[in-house]
């Protein structure tokens, strides 16, 4: 799958407590999770007595130069990287969101979402609150000042007002507090990082930083780091984990563990149970790059079919390409993959892709390989139909665009111009995936109240 | 007067309702009060249906580009230009401030200031509501949000819980209203721009779109502008005028027009009155460039002595411009302002400046001076005293650095290292500006309660 | 006279020898100077052992960051700002043009013109030399390393080669030599700066660094900066003297010497001369912002009139101001210059420009003044007529387009739509500046063959 | 072999004739072949009068917009992508080079090396030639100018003084020339794009613009487009063709043609290869990414053994990435690539490279695998030993930095820290790639004379 055909609205977040210079570390941490999210990046400190913000459009590296990581001094940091949504790409919805208050200001950062976010802002807003951007950021710091008590008690009340499914971290001038959503959807682990703590939506943070895994933050669980220590909370219930799937199947990196699990090994499986139903008698496989080649080179030795590179992936596609002419953008796909013809020329091919959202990706790659000369295209499909749309965190995909929830396997088939096409049965993918898992969008069995997209979900 | 050496919090704010490309003009509008405010910049724009919003940090030019102005279509714009007061020149503090909310988004921006702004905050704080920046921009729309009725109902109340002297300018999608503090501390124009109007903080952006002034907005008034027309609506009930008298002495442009006068005139009037009491006789007079010409000119006139350039100024000093070396830091004045020696070289000098405030301006300027050779130098200020703080738009202006607070005239003479030292009495300024002005920097006699400052005054 | 208006192409040089931090130094010097030109800077440093280059389209602010300062370590520096002509703002013509040799690398810039430049380039080209760029720093770089002999030998058979004005420096790995062309039509000054040297174009760089003035480099002198000290030669015969008499009406800072005369003097001298003229009873004199200034108001002082400030000048306007729209763009000049119509309106007006050019700013600043309500308009110009182009580096100034050259007083007065016009007669002037000064743009004389320039001149 | 580990000075032309917007096509075409160097890149255009050109520092993308290339209309177009060696990264060496002249302008890129450009240099200065830079492009250029004749005969007797190897394009206001050194060492190949042509260092140019592979362009040949047509003229005597072997194993994409042969194919065989040698039984295969993916993959699957992937590389890692603190800076090499402990954790590992030039790449994967837990890694490179440095574009590439001429394979195998290390034969290899390779790096045998370099080779 083609990562800019998609435009959900994923993101990730990191948190560090405890070491000097730890905007330096945020710093690190954000870029070994840049893959979930190119828009917009945030990063703020803790020095004990003040919070201090830095945040762009754009990557990582373009934010925060060495001189501006310098003057954030602090031993507590907060951070995520964000991916917009079509339309919003607004400076206002890059977090952190920093609340400035006389009993004490803090910064907060979110991933997932809250799906009665529409109902809890329009009830805000009558009740007289305002909203400068459009992000559960800044709705989460508006319940958590809007209720009573201790800090902690008001952050377990706009825990139990908003449903759904979001993670955050939050840096007070002294604290740092971490929550992961009560269903577990999306990942966040804890490490070690010299005497200190590091948070992040993917392990690979800790890779960069060296840090040492510990666990992952339990679903419904505060994480309390102070003076004092750590200290855990169990906010909310109990709640059957149900830890996105899609994780495994292509937003994370291959080196990263979600939910307990190797992200690279699920893929592996995948490509050996898809292997098992295979019947085509291909010359070899080849997987779309980058993110199907885990699969694909499992489903290619399990199938004892020669592994190969046809496709090949310019490396140096930034967000300002430019397609001058009308005619050069039609050929988009070209300017970012390009196919071997001498590999492919007069071969029946098995091709291998991680998913199919939109299609717009397997339509397009078969266009290349038919143009290079393939003679056949079976593509193989490493998880099951996508057939629901997501509501935690990647609101864009509309159910009414999913090539899964409009057209049946044979008029897909059509559709991307394909020999023959199959996708894992939801039945094999669930024995490469932990039992608590999301299955959301393959089954539309929603692990929470959808709230305010109730009506939005069409069998 | 030289701008640089001062830190107060000025700003512009600007308005136009009813002509197509509305940015564009606005765009223009704020680069004509650019010297309101050299650190940040945004300018908002409605079409009927949405609110779009560019802000930045720096100038005009530098955060407005042709392609951005062409797609912020629209009739209705407000915008400001911001000049920041240490440490808060965050990206947070730039207004407008948008408000989005389901029952209508709006953007607002606000010059001046609001006395009791603190306490509100903390009030509107412990009610639970959020502040992501220390603007009153961010405020008030609080106080609209929070309030009941309909939007100029809203706008009513929000006026009457906040004292002090804020101007606003507020676009809802279809709507654009004017407000002027009800003390008309600040002034705010209304022009005729082809059919539509244009709203300004200084006249200048009149002339530069070829408007046509049309009046003052009045002390408390309100005005809304809408499909059908424009509406006047008085909201406070009448209050003395005190329209701020630093205007004609410091901050506006010599071409523009405050409460009816032109500034220009006002200087050469203060000149005339200094040079009436003048003793000394000295070869001739030289201003601080570039605020302090029009009044020395006219004493120079009036006294019957040669105006002479004697001080130069450097016109490419950007905010970028670096000094390598901690020496040269130290020559700061020197890059900025050359005395020219063939002309001062043994003179004895009648140096005019505007005013006095922190009083570094007039100590470096006099250095200038006898290092070019000047044999006597004899400071004139064309304006009286400072010695009282501001509460309304220059909360900088801390009492205990103003040199006229600290210091005796004897000993700020000595201070600036000047032969002798007269400013001008107040009893004469008040004959050169209009009666119904705030004196209040001069004379301690503030218009409105003074609130969370109260006790921020010395006698 | 407005500079944008103007086309010419003027340029400034510095050098900097036996200081340490030279790159710094040279800074600040070409700051000093960045009136003369802000299309392009560059500078270039040796230690000893490399010449270093830094060059750029812009502002000297724009293109030395501190860093990169720091980075360009040495004793030596020479420098260059730089004004473009039409169409040729490539990096290419930005100065100093280094020369990398296996007999050692230097680094040239120049001021001026050579007037056989075109001869000599396609005399080298016959002979298999390539240029890169149009400069003239990249010919007499070629006419370096072309001759034979010791280096100042080789710069002595380059000076021979060519004619017109061409001041230039020139940094070796550890010699300086400093070159004023033997007409002397371009100044450049000595300073003493701590334990080594400063020279300069204009002498507002050594104010900038507090260096002291020593004396003018003489016309046709060499001079050479070593370890072994300073040397003179005098490489070309005596000729007479002629510098540029515009240096003092227009181009140079009122505060710098040039040819041993402060600018400043120069023009009230002007303004007194031109006043001995005056017939016409005006209510007041004002001057075409900034460099009108000093003339006019000596002019107005000797008229015994008021000296008035009735049009204000934006000082915030840069390279990058965009006129969004047709209509707008063709208001370009108020964007820059206002009136103030309370001063003007219905008053008769002595303007005082210093020189017309092609009469673009003399007709805009008159339509100006008559839309803001003046009554009569009396053009005074303090200095002669322009008739001749100027070969010696202001090549744009097209004969054809002269307005002086094109149309007699009376059509003037008509084109600029003033009731009456008078420019101050050659005689006058003459009693202005020193004996040796240029006077080719009024008279046609010129000091030097024009060579290539020959037939471009008409009577 | 980690790209940036290596500092050789690898660059790519490209040419177009023929084609409205040739700017356009020229942008596409550099784009493609950004992997031959990303520090510098020019372009430049002529329309049949005149030639225009852009360039800049860093990548494709950040030089040339929209509006640039829409300016830089003409038919025919060169360009350039550079990647600079250290201390030459000015912008002086980014080609084309433009020569203007009165007998006519033209611009020029090379790629490669002329091995008498030292001599040739130090000739024509001391003959009074100036150079600015230090590339081959100047060099050629001044060669041309210098000599006599029509601009094929002075291209003809340019290519006779230098001697190497050294690509280049070049074109006049009308016309466009393509030369291919006489040895054929770097590949140029020529396609059909629209109604004219695009030439390229890599045929993956004519994939992104849809153009039609015509054929290489031929060692010694001289292709000149124009009006009339296209011209092949036989510049030089044939020699025996010697195109660069590692092309195939690391330069080039592995969806290019060169000298006939695909990439990725030559790729494959050397996997094949180094399959049939192997006798560790090892758990399964990896390869360093990405260069070394075709290899392993093919190395793998003619074993037997399962291809894993177990190195992440990250994506997002651009020119301005910083190391916050110096601890992190040693950490560099995490920044880049992750190994996937899961993956490699207790495992015999067979680990492919595609090369080993100073061996810093072998030496850091080999570590990130210990520290990942693996149990055994043997390193397999899949050519042979590089025992001698290459003088013909990749300069950097010195002798006595390389691991192969200073190590055994047994000092190697320890200071990379592996259990087994073994290289390819000369004797596989051979049988992998074109007869007509280059193997100097291999074997020392030089196609061409080696001039100023004679003395640089040890044995």
């Amino acid at each position: 799958m083609d990562q800019t055909q998609v435009v959900q609205d994923s993101s990730g977040i990191i948190a560090i407590y405890g070491v000097e210079q730890a905007s330096q570390y945020g710093y690190l941490a954000l870029h070994a999770i840049q893959h979930r999210g190119q828009d917009g990046v945030g990063l703020a400190v803790s020095d004990g007595k003040n919070v201090k913000i830095q945040k762009g459009l754009g990557l990582v590296n373009e934010n925060m130069s060495g001189p501006i990581l310098e003057q954030m001094t602090g031993y507590i940091a907060v951070g995520q990287v964000r991916m917009a949504t079509d339309g919003d790409s607004a400076l206002e919805n890059v977090q952190p969101t920093v609340v400035r208050a006389h009993q004490g200001s803090f910064a907060i950062a979110t991933t997932g979402m809250i799906t009665d976010a529409v109902s809890l802002r329009e009830e805000l807003e009558d009740d007289g609150l305002i909203f400068q951007g459009t992000g559960d950021g800044e709705l989460i710091a508006h319940l958590i000042q809007w209720t009573d008590g201790k800090f902690v008690d008001k952050i377990r009340q706009a825990c139990k007002m908003g449903t759904g499914a979001c993670n955050f971290v939050i840096a007070t001038k002294d604290h740092l507090y971490v929550y992961r959503d009560r269903y577990g959807v999306h990942s966040i682990s804890m490490g070690k990082l010299k005497d200190g703590y590091v948070f992040s939506s993917e392990t690979s943070s800790f890779t960069i930083l060296q840090a040492e895994y510990i666990r992952d933050v339990k679903p419904g669980e505060l994480i309390v780091l102070d003076e004092n220590g750590v200290r855990s909370i169990q906010l909310d219930d109990t709640k059957k984990q149900a830890t996105c799937a899609m994780e495994y199947v292509y937003f994370a990196r291959p080196d990263s563990i979600i939910n307990g699990v190797n992200v690279h090994q699920v893929r592996k499986l995948c490509g050996y149970y898809l292997a098992k139903q295979e019947d085509v008698d291909a010359d070899f496989v080849i997987g779309t790059p980058d993110s199907a080649s885990s699969a694909a080179a499992s489903f290619a030795r399990n199938l004892g079919k020669p592994y190969e590179i046809g496709l090949i992936k310019n490396r140096y596609i930034g967000s300002t390409f430019i397609h001058p002419t009308q005619e050069q953008r039609e050929q988009g796909m070209r300017v970012r993959l390009n196919a071997i013809s001498s590999v492919v020329r007069g071969k029946k091919i098995l091709l291998v892709d991680d998913s199919v959202v939109y299609g717009l990706t397997a339509r397009r790659v078969s266009q290349l390989l038919h143009e290079a000369g393939a003679k056949e295209v079976h593509l193989r499909i490493a998880s099951p139909i996508i057939k629901y749309p997501c509501f935690y965190g990647y609101e864009k995909t509309e159910q009414k665009r999913l090539a899964g929830f409009n057209y049946t396997e044979e008029e897909m088939r059509q559709y991307f111009n394909v020999d023959t096409l199959r996708f894992m049965s939801l039945e094999d993918f669930k024995k490469c995936i932990p039992e608590t898992s999301c299955l959301a969008c393959f089954n539309g069995v929603y692990p929470s109240q959808l709230a305010d997209y109730e009506r939005k979900v069409e069998e």
